[in-house]
């Protein structure tokens, strides 16, 4: 998980400052992606070569490091003009080699700088890259996989000084194996800029005076041979000038390279997502994506469409908020829209997930299901784990992965194993996704994170689309990727006739998830009201069971990541096996009671509560009033009702919320809770 | 779980006050088997009928009822002098109605108290005789299925006066369908006691002054027409006088009826155990044992053996102890090898579990394992989890018995599911288990009772021989079933070559596990310092990982149970997850870090908390020096090593001392600890 930007200005007069601040700026929005060290490269000043720039630390100690170098002026001045100019930046997430300025990109191919590249990703074959290299005279600097990259790039132009830049590009990547977006910067071609991908995210950004007349741009194939469409078309094809050009009298054009639009939406919305092995370059101010060769797939169109992201910038701003936790909370009417968007036909009935439709028939085929995954993902699989078990009819395991990892767990060619984790890097599960592909089980992912380790090392998977979660206790992440295992499980059970009434119910409360969702977070009065009670406790507990008890793991954790109290979540079923001597007119205990078939059972753990002393708290359904009436005098916090495996994502927000209002009033920072981070990559 | 206890003296002049004190005095021994209401019955005054008299509540509310009652006088003196006297008495734990007087036991046959009955168990065909009865006049007072006992006695008498007392009873059970233990006493049989059981268990004691000349009792038999031993017997043999008689000059004998040895070993350590349908009669103060007919089994013996009971009062004592749990914490060293004990021969490294053994080779062909429990139950499985996966290579799964009822779980006939119950009555496993009955996996019981619920409805089990667990919080019964399962793992292994060195390491754990927990209970001063430390801490954090994790859990609800403080355990993987957020100087963590395979992961973790302030305690092993050194300043226990498997053993008993002192210093009630039970029936 690293963050790449960058910024090529043609025609468009920028102040060397103001080329800065758009790098630093996008470097920032990105900076949630990693950042143990940054870099960015810029043109000297007089075209007097190419500078680079590194740093260890986050962005902001770039940024200090930067002006203190530029002030002295020997770089020329901070408010030169440049008319056309290409900048690329960087910022890191260790992989190889520890974080460091050496370590740190863009690399390069040489002391003079004549390639550099940035570059996100794992590049697997490098060792073999740099030892034929290293014959050639090459040497290395740093411990990355990267510098191989830069290298073999000024190595292939040494070999043949007539190829042009988007060439020498196309001719690296042919040698390159791993998963990388690489944004490659040269000396020798000055104000063009050349990008690749393969796994990981690229996007390109166009920002232009007028409005773009065109909605796509065209792929041309090197080894365009034969046409789909029956017409012979030679390879000088890719030589015309079909290329983007932005039309009108205007020229100027500015051109975002980006790991996700983040970082690009604040200047424009309009954005090409480069496919596998697209090749982008801008020479002279067009844009035109290269290919070696048509995808056999007759869906694969020739062009590549110029989408307007639906990203805003608010998107990954705070925006109104006074946190991306508390952001994040409120945008989940959205994004459990975008996690089904494209993927449930609520007219038909029909649920296609593009990311494992063609492993739907070995799914089928399985013995065993195991869902796997740490912390948060691993309450998504037991707030999902009865409806697998329901629909399928198979044996669903979960598994806290560090745990299944510690038992060496029996895993057998039958099984299928997914692997649930938002950033897609989490180490346990990664570790646990590797030991189950040494024992040849089907694994699939399910992340927020296209490009991840696990998304990539999976067989298949799915990508829950909840945009970026920033705040490091996940919120939206959490429902998206429940809603991904119901879609799932909704998929699993298509051909099953007994169970459509089932699968209708569901669909209509899938349809009907946003508007409950916005009905929920209608409640914060109430609920910033019950923080203020409750904030000052010594401890907590939360007791459901069925879809419940996820809601009271996820709920507790995110108390005690958010607030530092002690808060636990217990299965109302226990209650009467050792944590209801707890129970005293102190503790305050938050009860999950919707209308689901367990509710007379959660019923009388909760009167068995009360009997003792005990003040519940209800998180009960809309209008509830019998239920309201058993436990009389407390505090009510209303969901809607909805089919009851969904229910947990109405129920799971409320506990957000306290958590977040509690945190607040405690005067913790909600996004950066102390000792954790975002995404664990260590064991 | 009732307890029954009946008295009979034959020609042993008691004065009325003894005969009750050796009643209620029994009660209250049996009455951790049940205690919401209990009743006895002895004779009238004068031979002037049977005298009934029941309460609800505890023994006590009884005995204090009763001596208000006898006072006045008018069932004759305290101290009348009974020469041969039968008085039977029960403590009840409600099935069938709520707990009141009329449905307390014992139970009549109508108000002149002619068939009187104490019954533990169920008899589920107790609708059909009752309406039966009713067709034939008799009237039910109680919500029992007890009461067609007694009345169906008297029907059958009333149709033919000419039959024995033990020839009514025998006609009686005959139509009885279910579990039980009974002991009948009549109104028209004075002095005579009949007694027989089938599922639930029944003991006879015997005491007399001299010595006994004999060590069996024959058994007779009513449909004798062949004889094994190929000699004619006449059916007229139970009518010789080879029943049991008491020899020597003094014929006075004392009997006692009880639902195990606890209420008897204050008065005798003769028991003959009965087996089921046998029917015990005393008649002129001898007794004699009969059966239908003779079983096909070849094993089984003509005769009883009066054994001498092991257990001695002091097991069913506090002894020098303050309470029972510290007694059974102390106990473990011998209960660990009576769990063993004629099961693992340590010297050929043969383990045989007869139990089950018929069942080995089923058992084998399973593709899947499930283990099932609430509570400590639930424990025993995660403790165990890692070496039945190892030992078996099968998938393993482990489930809270109310989580996985509440998910209908899938399950198949080639399952095998292990359902794991101290008592064998918790109401929750006993529910799972009849779910997977109806789905056709085969199912085992791993109790601590014989004759309960769950060791009567599996298809075969293992009993874990920890003697009775009196204490609230299970202690003993927890090492037990883990030592049970760990002895079921090495009989799956037996027939593996590649796992015979591991087999050997863990029976040689078993070898010395006795020794190693004697080590352990030495620690007790170190783990009284420590609980000063921490009683009045506001919260604790038991870590751990691997085969340290189940001690967490328990540890942590030890606490939880016993001192009413939020205690918590966690997987020590989970940490980064989100409880590293508690972590600070304030909150105390007991870290389990012992030297198995995960111990690098458990450092990890517990350097991750001194990071950040926090203070770890450690359970580690004896003379790991190193491990202290990278911990300096903490309080360390130390438990000998053993082989992993087993160390959690070694581990969970300095947890059940600590949450013992810490219980002490909080003045709670140990025993007894507020709003918890035993046995928890009720889902």
């Amino acid at each position: 998980m690293c963050g790449i930007f960058a910024y090529l200005n043609f025609l468009t007069p920028k102040t060397r400052k103001e080329i800065l601040d758009y790098l630093l700026n996008g470097l920032q929005r990105l900076e949630y992606r990693g950042y143990d060290s940054a870099g960015l490269s810029i043109d000297r000043h007089l075209n007097n070569g190419v500078m680079l720039f590194k740093k260890q630390g986050k962005v902001a100690a770039l940024k200090a490091a930067l002006i203190d170098y530029l002030e002295d002026g020997c770089e020329g001045s901070y408010e030169d003009i440049l008319n056309c100019h290409v900048g690329i930046a960087h910022t890191r997430w260790a992989t190889h080699g520890p974080p460091n300025e050496i370590n740190s990109h863009p690399q390069r191919s040489d002391p003079e700088n004549n390639f550099l590249v940035v570059h996100n990703g794992i590049i697997t074959n490098y060792q073999d890259i740099k030892k034929y290299l290293e014959i050639h005279g090459h040497r290395f600097e740093s411990e990355t996989d990267t510098e191989v990259v830069a290298k073999l790039a000024a190595h292939i132009y040494s070999q043949n000084k007539e190829l042009t830049f988007r060439q020498v590009v196309e001719l690296t990547c042919q040698q390159l194996e791993g998963a990388f977006a690489l944004v490659f910067k040269s000396r020798y071609f000055p104000g063009e800029c050349v990008a690749s991908r393969r796994g990981s995210p690229l996007l390109v950004g166009i920002k232009t005076k007028l409005r773009l007349a065109v909605n796509h741009v065209p792929v041309f194939y090197s080894k365009d041979t034969k046409s789909r469409r029956g017409m012979e078309q030679n390879t000088l094809r890719r030589e015309t000038s079909t290329e983007f050009t932005p039309l009108g009298e205007d020229h100027s054009t500015e051109y975002f390279f980006s790991s996700d639009a983040s970082a690009v939406v604040e200047h424009t919305n309009r954005v090409i997502y480069l496919e596998d092995d697209d090749v982008a370059a801008i020479h002279n101010g067009n844009l035109s994506i290269h290919r070696i060769s048509r995808s056999m797939d007759i869906e694969s169109p020739d062009w590549r469409e110029i989408s307007t992201t639906k990203l805003e910038i608010q998107q990954i701003m705070k925006g109104e908020y006074s946190s991306f936790m508390l952001k994040e909370i409120f945008e989940q009417p959205e994004s459990v829209v975008n996690t089904m968007r494209g993927r449930v036909n609520f007219k038909n009935e029909t649920v296609v997930l593009g990311g494992i439709k063609d492993f739907i028939p070995d799914i089928r085929r399985c013995r065993r299901m195991l869902l796997i995954g740490c912390g948060t993902s691993y309450h998504t699989a037991l707030a999902t784990r009865q409806l697998l078990e329901e629909l399928t009819e198979l044996p669903v395991m979960v598994d806290l992965a560090s745990d299944f990892l510690d038992r060496k767990t029996p895993i057998f060619r039958d099984d299928v194993c997914f692997f649930i984790s938002q950033s897609g890097e989490t180490a346990d599960t990664l570790a646990a996704l590797r030991y189950c592909k040494s024992k040849g089980s089907l694994n699939l992912g399910i992340t927020n994170t296209v490009g991840s380790s696990i998304s990539r090392e999976t067989d298949c998977g799915v990508h829950i689309n909840a945009g970026p979660e920033i705040g490091v206790a996940s919120t939206k992440g959490y429902t998206s990727q429940v809603v991904s295992l119901v879609m799932f499980a909704l998929i699993m059970s298509e051909d099953r006739l007994s169970l459509q009434p089932r699968r209708s119910e569901i669909i209509s409360g899938l349809e009907n998830l946003s508007e409950h969702i916005k009905q929920v977070l209608q409640q914060d009065t109430i609920i910033s009201k019950l923080a203020e009670e409750l904030f000052q406790k010594r401890s907590l507990l939360v007791m459901g069971r069925g879809y419940g008890y996820a809601t009271c793991l996820e709920g507790a954790l995110k108390i005690k990541e958010l607030t530092y109290m002690h808060s636990e979540g217990i299965l109302a079923g226990e209650l009467k096996h050792g944590p209801l001597a707890l129970v005293d007119e102190m503790l305050p205990i938050i009860s999950i009671i919707t209308r689901s078939p367990v509710y007379d059972k959660c019923m009388n753990a909760i009167l068995q509560v009360t009997a003792r002393g005990g003040k519940p708290i209800l998180i009960c359904e809309e209008g509830d009033t019998s239920t309201e009436e058993l436990v009389p005098g407390s505090t009510y916090i209303h969901v809607p009702h909805t089919v009851d495996c969904l229910q947990g994502i109405l129920t799971i927000i409320p506990m957000q919320m306290l958590a977040y209002h509690m945190a607040l009033l405690k005067g913790c920072n909600v996004d950066c809770p102390r000792n954790l981070a975002k995404s664990v990559t260590v064991e």
